[in-house]
């Protein structure tokens, strides 16, 4: 992997801490591909001495790792920045111990992206232990949030350890698909409903009657209905967009497909605006975003067509036949847009590499 | 299949137009395993002359029908009832021939679904030619409207030819969810949103992009965003079931299976109810239909529970945490309870069989 | 249930052992739509307590059997007969004791499939405690031992207890693929390869990395290769078929689907015979069959055609290019004729029922 | 895409003909990520005209390319490489006028890859009307053929136009399947048995009743049975790889998976090898190559392991049970390794390039 570019560009050590889950295992892929990153630890208590390869014969050839237990010391003594895929609270007690140590954190579980611990601790019904690092960790959306992961980018640069919560998948494909319309303010005080459907990756790697093949395949279905976690996120982030305080309903699908997630929301347009001006404020929103696109007049996304890959794209439509709905659909990878896509490029921002490093490959199509 | 049974029973001879499409060849199905139905006409305009079991390999041994051209008078000839699985507009010409020669129609296109002929012509974009059968036709779903089967059940009887017009995929399910909730009069005037996926024989047989298995595959997508065609039909029943007009936004989606239909449907409670009394609403509204099934609390249903049966399951949730938002969901077989099991239940009532005949067998449950 | 018939028909009390595994809720659907078996009790030694719908929300509406410990003694009192869908081992020690008690056993595990308990003991690695019965066991394909298990009839008539040992997925459609070239003398003594797929139900019901959606989904791979225990059981067969020992080697393979099973079996012709000849004896050989089917010349069967029936389609073809290979492709539900209906099927026969009550239902055909 | 490195490195200018079937365009998405190759055109006879993007949205935001029509001049202006994905017979006209023109061409098509025209004659049933180049054409599958590929390289140096006939993907998977226990001189005469699972991807991307979701999801089956256009050119390359000819039957089936490939492989073998000795012949043979990976001993390959990658895997195991059976096994993606980025990997070795650049990606493992 050293190049004579490596003599001109930084390049920082990694470990990924829960590198067996999907998304962990999806950040080293993403890791091995990068030409400023260096995978060189990757952890995990259960399976700690063994090859990632053997749980994941795809890296066969590709990635020689050994998995090692989640150790603080002996992560700040090999790596500069750590990518935690770990579930919600294990992140608690490690993020501190790494921010001691000077070790960056890009935190893919809940634990730092809501903002008020008490509405953390209603709904993960778990004390948050941390609680004082919330106000300096950026939800690290970079096209919502950018501004904020370059101020860390200059804290870091400044000998800082910064942390980023690495935002849910449903709340992604959600903001990106309301943001527009409640940034230009064109959007009812009504509720806000999220009716999304995510692959059963989104599940976990772990073994259960819910992701057990013959239960899923040729099966779709409705889950965590009026209750699922990542609600809050979403309010909150939709609130800090719209500029007020908004409501939302949340439901999560389930469907046969390994990766992708497809988020169709709907809001009250505020007033008499055409569905080409809904259009012009969606595509002139994301034209300058070079992982969110925002398709033609007319056409709806896919997961499909970014499965595997880091980018969102976004459709919308305007039902203006008896009330005016705005109805925005955004599709992503709910392991990429996500989840470890979305991890690195705001480890990008933050380091100061090229937004789009590792991560502007072309999608496979078919 | 001549048993001792048939010398008590009446049976009736069937034929089966447009037998080769998804809907038409399930009819087939049921209807060779109805102990009152005989299957003595297939009809197909294209593939007139072969063996319906050429078409489909999975009638070997089982059917030996050959397909014919759909003449009204050999129907006529051979047939007391028509099952029309045909597109709309196709059935607008055949089913005045059909009852004019005494024979009843269960037709499974959308020609005699709308009440308000021109309602049909703006949706459909062509002339409603046989508008005065209107009146007439039955809106065939039994669990909503029994009792106009039952009427059409005593005309029969009287030697009349009858029309039922079986309803859409998307209605049937977006109208055993929203029922209970309408009946009971625990709805606001706010907007009805009708989230759905449907699984891809829900597109036909015709080989096109979209159903090219690598395009479907792994990817769900939404599609006719604000302009589907059952919209309509959906504002239609559900109205009459509220006994007041409703305005409603349908988004249906394409995820990866063959069969099964969810429809995730969002009302605004008018009232303090509690979930219990939601769920008791919906329990005590199902209890006794034989194909129909509310979850236990807490339940929402998944489509692999009744892909290939004729059955409907029910779930419903309240979120009450800022506003009241009823939550139902329904999940059906779009080729069973949303086509031909409609049409051979709403077959059993006006026939005068019990409704479940040839409808009672249990489920793959994998 | 009860109908005019029951009077005129003898009806059995089944009591299905280990219902809760994919082939044994199978066993329960079956059941519930066969005129002439009542379910009366369903055993799980996990899940005792629970409804089977509460495990099989399929079931909900259907089916309202709580799982009770299979114990012999309740068994004998409540039932004529058992299915036993066990794992292999557990139906070694319950067998002889219901059989004992007067309850006539059709087991779904490999215990008493291997007439010699020395190939028992080598492949399955643990004793063969009641050998003794294997004698009395027939092995239940009814398409090629229908002479047995209607002497078994017999005895059963006259008030005997009796023993079936329902054939494995990959045996019974190897045999079913085999059968016609090697009863009809035309392979050399050459190395007879079996090459099959299966569906994920065949790995059962249990969560496990192997069913995990997002590892089987997407994917093919072989597994069990030159040691899979079905091997011996083919071999068995294909011998007794044969009228001498034939050697075998046998791959299995595993791909997305939840049923259906594929096995592809390649002969060596000993003549010159030609591929319409070829054709003549597979054709003749199951003309008379009434669930297995011989496709026409030029067609090969493809899983769907047969999934959630009780049939298997069969298609061969010669290879003369070079050798003359004989290519017979032979399709099933692995739940429903390697499993399941293929337990009832053989039911059928030694109860006195017609061969195919409760299985000539036609299949969904998308 | 211009970088520093531009200045050290050559790049080439690049045309996909038939840039809109699924071997066409992944060559596209390869080409748009190697630092070498840039797509400058992208060619369709029939979608000429639009944005490659409207067909594929996977490509908005990521390719601007136009489709034009193959027209063998503007390709000579425009690109110094063309990659050929087209049908068979399509390249037997161009392919001539590219070199003439001294565009070095990959044929992704049959048309070049069977060194005797009368075997492609009697195969492919059409004359072969430019069998003069037959001679200089090589068969581009590295890993046999490498040297042969590298001669050419010194070809192109020396500012000939070449010809590299990209080989098929069953002969790929069965010839790396195969190889080394032929190369190594441990197999009989016996027959060989090639029996390959592939996905939907391989029917290409014209909808049909056979690519139709609702008939390819959840069913397998054999196809092309004695008859597959593949066969003799996997019988010409085991010939050769074996030094004497070898005589292949071979069985293609279909499975509902969107890319990947698998080839079980059967071979006699003629001396009393152990499994051991034969683990350690194929981990040997592939222990240096970059993108093919024998597997550990045990462990066989599956697709969804190399779906979309440019990787192959190989496991090997020994049936010494009665015969000596070798059941070699190997995955690759069929729109990868067994098509696209075979080609570039071929291009990189006749260009100069390191043999992995733009293919050293590691693979998406869920």
């Amino acid at each position: 992997m050293a190049n004579a570019a490596s003599e001109l560009s930084p390049s920082y050590n990694v470990c990924v801490v829960g590198a067996t889950g999907f998304a962990g295992v999806e950040v080293c892929r993403l890791v091995l591909g990068h030409p400023g990153l260096n995978l060189v630890m990757a952890t995990d208590r259960k399976e700690a001495g063994k090859r990632l390869a053997e749980l994941y014969p795809a890296l066969e050839g590709v990635c020689d790792v050994v998995l090692s237990l989640p150790d603080p010391d002996a992560i700040a003594a090999a790596a500069d920045v750590a990518f935690l895929a770990v579930p919600h609270t294990a992140s608690l007690g490690l993020t501190p111990q790494l921010l001691e140590r000077g070790v960056s954190v890009f935190d893919l579980s809940a634990d730092y992206r809501l903002k008020d611990p008490q509405v953390y601790e209603d709904w993960y019904q778990t004390p948050h232990t941390s609680a004082n690092l919330l106000d300096q960790a950026v939800y690290g959306l970079p096209e919502l949030f950018r501004s904020q992961l370059q101020h860390l980018a200059q804290r870091r640069a400044d000998g800082e350890a910064t942390l980023v919560a690495v935002p849910g998948c449903y709340p992604t494909a959600t903001s990106l698909a309301a943001a527009p319309a409640l940034e230009a303010g064109i959007v009812t005080d009504s509720l806000i409903i999220s009716d999304a459907i995510s692959g059963v990756s989104g599940a976990g790697r772990k073994p259960s009657a819910r992701t057990h093949f013959c239960h899923a395949n040729e099966s779709v279905e409705a889950y965590g209905v009026a209750k699922h976690r990542h609600t809050p996120e979403i309010e909150q982030t939709l609130s800090t967009v719209a500029g007020k305080p908004v409501d939302v309903v949340f439901t999560p699908h389930l469907a046969p497909l390994n990766r992708g997630l497809l988020a169709t929301v709907y809001l009250q347009a505020s007033s008499d605006l055409t569905a080409q001006e809904l259009q012009d404020i969606y595509a002139s929103r994301y034209a300058a975003e070079p992982l969110v696109t925002t398709l033609p007049a007319g056409c709806m996304p896919q997961t499909g067509s970014v499965a595997g890959t880091a980018r969102a794209q976004v459709g919308v439509a305007l039902d203006a036949r008896r009330r005016r709905t705005i109805i925005a659909s955004c599709a992503i990878d709910n392991l990429g847009k996500g989840a470890a896509s979305q991890a690195v490029q705001g480890a990008n921002v933050v380091l100061g590499f090229p937004e789009t490093m590792g991560l502007d490959f072309a999608a496979p199509v078919v």
